[in-house]
């Protein structure tokens, strides 16, 4: 698919170099920084500059590739053992993401396979494996966006929640694909990104990507959802997710349940866009899924300012798990997945 | 009623001085300041040193009455002119605010009614005018608390949101009377304070005054609610409200709809707390109350700090309306009203 916007770049190879949007320094500042070594790639996932499933896995994919490109005057058996090195130190930097040992494992794993004897050709076929995995994502992305398309129609609303967008991973996102895809075939609808407390990825990065891209985006406050559903400004929700269980229940980033009982509530469509790679079959039931729970300065300050009593006890899951009965559907790059889920989900990995 | 814990002092008259608590600088601080004068008194309900309906009502009586002190070496009927110019001033420091016009009428009407033609009889009067009000604001706080006390069981956990508390009145609050009133007969109880995006008035303020009385109070994201309410760690949710309509529904701080959705759908009651006085009859639906959009400022920046980027679209309404069917109740000081509510609050009114 061609874009007629341009894509923000959170991950990019150009001529054999490796460069990240720094994240951090949205809304304000749009800095592309070129990646050197191993070790600032491992200090860009570290600091969030990266962020986002997807984006993740490719930037450690490619991250191995900047870590390995002076080793390739070593002979293959130490280049293959630098390699295991490079990967386990840049796992290292965000160890709970289930996507970035899953691109680092690829890649060894493509190397050590292939029986090559040339570390110049090792290199060679790590870089594809990273281009193959930065293209596979950007295909994703593209099928999330043809099936849940369909959804969005001339003239509508649609809420999202956090950012599961083109910041996220390296293609048109995941619950943005569909209204990136509408845009491009020429639709017109609003979108309303909820902020998205306590870090703000609604109105820092959402709120901003889809600005730049010309779609029509209004921000509001995770509490205004309800309020505006109310007013039948909102035709259809769609969310992202971190992970899909085997029975649809869906954890995503915290507010998301809210906003489904709210759409359930007042008849609105819920859906989910993720890859199907994001459905766990072995996780039976969203209540199997550990919630982090993460600092309390996050919600007591703003940045160096401090807004709530000190010592206040205060809660701060990182997600929730929204229930299959309030989903809709689960949009992926293999088709819209109705209830009911467990059998639906079997069978999308069948085909 | 007895308090074992002290009230925060929102609005303070101790030997002749006026004294206001300044909450623009809570939760950092606490500092009460001494009124000296009409202009002071102005700029302090202005600025939002002092909130809340029924405080700045009593907040404006006890201006008037700074502003006429060093006028009563005139005549009588120099003071009345006076004292029409004096409260007009003061009306005009939130000219919207109900309160603070019903509150400096009736001092104004009490000294014009009086006959008195002495000056310093007529302050003397306005002090027992403003005294009166105070008074009877506090007695319909303990009327709420004594109803909705009732509500508080041993071991419960009670949602909140924004800040209908003794920062908001000279009493015990509205929806926190309950809270305070169970806490001064020994429950023991959890409460959930929503932050209550933009302003905040939930970790600066609620939170502040609930932990201070020894209330066990936990700060949440607004967007927290349904995920808290999921876990079975909610069993009661009580707001305030700005405008009871005569149907009852009910018009209150952005986000109260959705927290009430969001208890409709766990099955958790849903009250609302209010002096009488908040009923409007001459409301018939919620949808009659004009909904406040406020300054987009509040939702895209943090202090000096922008959130979101340059030229982005924003909703910021100040309000939005719960209609009736998700009230359980509304807790009133002549007691916890019932639907059908059209009938039920003609009917207290008729008490």
């Amino acid at each position: 698919m061609r874009h007629s916007f341009k894509l923000p770049g959170t991950v990019e190879w150009k001529n054999g170099e490796l460069y990240f949007l720094d994240q951090t320094m949205l809304p304000l500042e749009t800095v592309s920084e070129k990646q050197e070594t191993a070790e600032q790639v491992w200090d860009s996932i570290k600091r969030l500059k990266v962020r986002g499933a997807p984006a993740i896995g490719i930037a450690g994919a490619y991250g191995l590739v900047v870590g390995m490109r002076n080793k390739q005057v070593l002979p293959a058996s130490l280049f293959i053992e630098e390699l295991y090195k490079c990967a386990e130190y840049l796992n290292s930097s965000r160890p709970t993401a289930v996507n970035l040992s899953w691109a680092l494992n690829r890649m060894v794993n493509k190397a050590k396979v292939s029986g090559l004897a040339d570390s110049a050709a090792l290199y060679d076929l790590l870089v594809q494996e990273a281009e193959s995995i930065h293209a596979e994502d950007r295909a994703i992305c593209d099928g999330i966006g043809k099936y849940g398309a369909e959804l969005i129609r001339e003239g509508c609303g649609v809420l999202t929640h956090c950012n599961a967008g083109a910041l996220a991973t390296s293609g048109i996102g995941t619950a943005t694909a569909p209204l990136y895809t509408a845009h491009l075939q020429g639709r017109r609808f609003r979108v309303f990104s909820d902020e998205t407390r306590p870090l703000l990825q609604g109105s820092r990065l959402t709120s901003w990507e889809l600005q730049r891209a010309g779609i029509d985006v209004t921000l509001i406050c995770d509490n205004m959802a309800a309020s505006i559903m109310a007013k039948g400004e909102i035709d259809l929700v769609i969310v992202g997710t971190d992970r899909v269980a085997a029975n649809g229940d869906v954890a995503n980033k915290i507010g998301t349940l809210g906003v489904a009982v709210a759409a359930k509530h007042f008849g609105i469509p819920f859906y989910v866009a993720c890859p199907s790679s994001t459905v766990d079959l072995d996780t039976a039931l969203g209540g199997d899924i550990e919630i982090e729970e993460r600092d309390a300065e996050e919600v007591t300050s703003f940045g160096a300012k401090r807004t709530a009593p000190d010592g206040i006890k205060v809660c701060n899951p990182a997600f929730d798990v929204t229930p299959n009965e309030l989903v809709t559907g689960i949009i992926t790059e293999k088709g819209i997945i109705k209830a009911p889920y467990k059998e639906a989900l079997i069978n999308m990995f069948r085909k």
